[in-house]
């Protein structure tokens, strides 16, 4: 089975196997227990704190850990609507994650309103700045690179406007940390990310918040974390988190081109064995692993299904809620219709995919169409039946 | 080192870091891939949660997973305070966990009331059954076995009373799961408990939601765990914590009397060896783990200390936030003055602690103490210059 679904999750690295393994055999103890060995654990947490600072740019007390990006931005809102105003409103891009996206929506009620997208999925600097002069929000919230086009955002550029305008900025970079360098986050006020997606485990994660929030307070409890998340520290999976993220970190981002010419190679194949196809966001930068394709025919559910048979896994838009059949609101803010946005196949890569598991993915994709085609004009009929 | 501090965390059990390890490495996939590796995942998720609903007798569906116990308390009460009306109350125990107090009283300002407890730290069923006729909460939040003191609350019947009542009735049973047989909770609406207090891996937790709680809805932005609570399956840790409770389920309880025995002998090694020692609340069921101790002289944290150096970790009151300088809250409210509070020591046992352990403990306490005894008259001056 190859597997093309990294944007929701990636498997463990062989690092972050062996730092669990490891913590939780010689550092399971509480890291707030008043004893020597609890001392010890604490000493630890706190060093990976600070290496994690180290990778983002930023001091280590300045991140929370958490059980993952989700966790994070529901605390963020959470947190900023107990100090917010009435009338303090949040801006967010038009293609945020739902975890931000719903976050917000929940505790500013009204008060959320959304940066347009282009038809690549990238948000205009020069919208955000028109935005901070009409009136100032509590927040702007961009993702670094969106979980289903791959599209890069210009969150340098916004994160420095903001800070001019003395307007906090929060980056959900859950797509971002571990496929490119996790420095460039450096100008965000507040930063979410998930372990999961960068070869750590799962339920571990990090909200970095800026000195200026020093009253930031997610669940309540327990002194932990400074009293910013409280719940008993958990040093095995942080470790672990620390380990995959070094491990990308120090092989570097180099080989980036070449992937990106590895992807292309696949999208060339695609291009000419599926005619019509297209490719959402190829007007601007994206991550070197995702494609998100609008097949000509067919619903995506089909293809998803068709390809695994080949052996690929590939998902529908978001693989994070693919229960639900509402169309992605990602393609939709990029101009895309309903029908189009059903017909969306998410491809994407991690580290450990190679120029065969490309090849290899075209070929399905060439087969399957194929199938379609040689059936002629039954396929119509055929869709009827299988769906 | 004797390990003497299980309330606050216990040691991954081998049965946990097999399941762990098995899951990382072959049902790492997202469960909610569209994919056959996804379903494979999804369905291995949903047996994991119908096999925790039978021990804690209540339809798996009824089982929402969490990063533990904090997260759930924090949640439920989140989840309350936006459905309730603004006069609603909600009505506690004097003794819940800071996880229960905090987010009720931050969810509930000027709305959370309190029952007491008696001098042994447990609730009057009669003064909850006159609170409920008195005003309706919309809430009655008493824990299963307290962390400090091990003290047993009359759980099942302060469920039927609520259910009579037509009140929710939440149990924070992260003590009592794992050390006493989980089923005893089936009439409670709301169970939270966290993994790492039974031998499972930290931050995994569950939170049991009632049929008639149906818009429950945690952490936003995806549609796992039937929308209630959003973020990536955190299968490994789930399948670990499954784990963990199978096998103390599985090994019954019967030994309990036996192990009430061995902490008994330390009781009776202890008042010897330091006159004046008192336990709190020993008028009432205890679990068998626990023992909250008052000493005759000295701040808990010198004992800790001294006895840490001797091979034992012990805790002072809540290890959970034992940064905090603030005397129990516990104690307190069982009638104990701020300075008794300060000379707390919680000596808390595992499934693994056998007789051995508890017969060194004693002879530690009793080591101590002679240090400080056999010092005389100089030991106020040595108090003030060591601390």
């Amino acid at each position: 089975m190859a597997y093309f679904d990294h944007n929701a999750t990636t498997p463990l690295s062989r690092a972050a196997r062996a730092a669990w393994i490891e913590a939780s055999e010689d550092a399971w103890q509480n890291p707030s227990g008043p004893y020597r060995a609890g001392a010890r654990v604490r000493n630890r947490l706190e060093a990976g704190r600070e290496r994690l600072g180290d990778f983002l740019a930023c001091p280590g007390e300045s991140l929370v850990f958490t059980s993952g990006a989700t966790e994070g931005n529901n605390a963020l809102f959470a947190w900023l609507a107990r100090r917010a105003g009435p009338e303090d409103r949040v801006l967010l891009s038009a293609v945020e994650h739902p975890s931000v996206r719903e976050a917000a929506m929940r505790w500013f009620p009204g008060r959320t309103e959304f940066i347009p997208v282009d038809r690549d999925g990238a948000v205009d600097p020069e919208a955000v700045r028109r935005e901070l002069r009409r009136k100032r929000p509590g927040l702007v919230s961009v993702m670094a690179a969106n979980n289903e086009t791959g599209v890069v955002q210009p969150f340098e550029t916004l994160a420095a406007l903001c800070r001019e305008a003395g307007v906090w900025f929060h980056c959900d970079a859950a797509q971002w940390i571990g496929k490119m360098p996790a420095a460039r986050l450096e100008g965000c006020d507040f930063v979410t990310g998930s372990a999961h997606k960068f070869g750590g485990p799962k339920g571990v994660g990090f909200l970095r918040v800026p000195v200026s929030a020093d009253d930031f307070q997610g669940q309540v409890g327990g002194e932990q974390e400074h009293r910013r998340r409280a719940g008993t520290e958990n040093y095995p999976a942080i470790a672990a988190m620390v380990a995959a993220l070094e491990e990308r970190e120090v092989a570097g981002f180099a080989d980036v081109d070449e992937r990106i010419a590895r992807r292309a190679a696949f999208e060339s194949r695609l291009a000419e064995a599926v005619p019509g196809v297209r490719i959402a966001g190829t007007g601007k930068e994206r991550l070197w692993n995702t494609v998100s394709i609008i097949v000509p025919r067919h619903r995506n559910h089909r293809w998803v299904m068709k390809l695994d048979r080949e052996g690929f896994a590939v998902s529908t838009g978001s693989a994070c809620s693919s229960g639900d059949e509402a169309p992605s609101p990602v393609l939709a803010a990029m101009g895309y219709g309903v029908e189009e946005a059903r017909r969306a196949v998410r491809v994407s890569a991690g580290t450990e995919t190679g120029e065969a598991d490309w090849s290899g993915l075209g070929e399905a994709f060439a087969r399957v169409w194929r199938t379609w085609e040689d059936r002629g004009t039954d396929s119509s009929l055929t869709e009827v039946v299988s769906i």
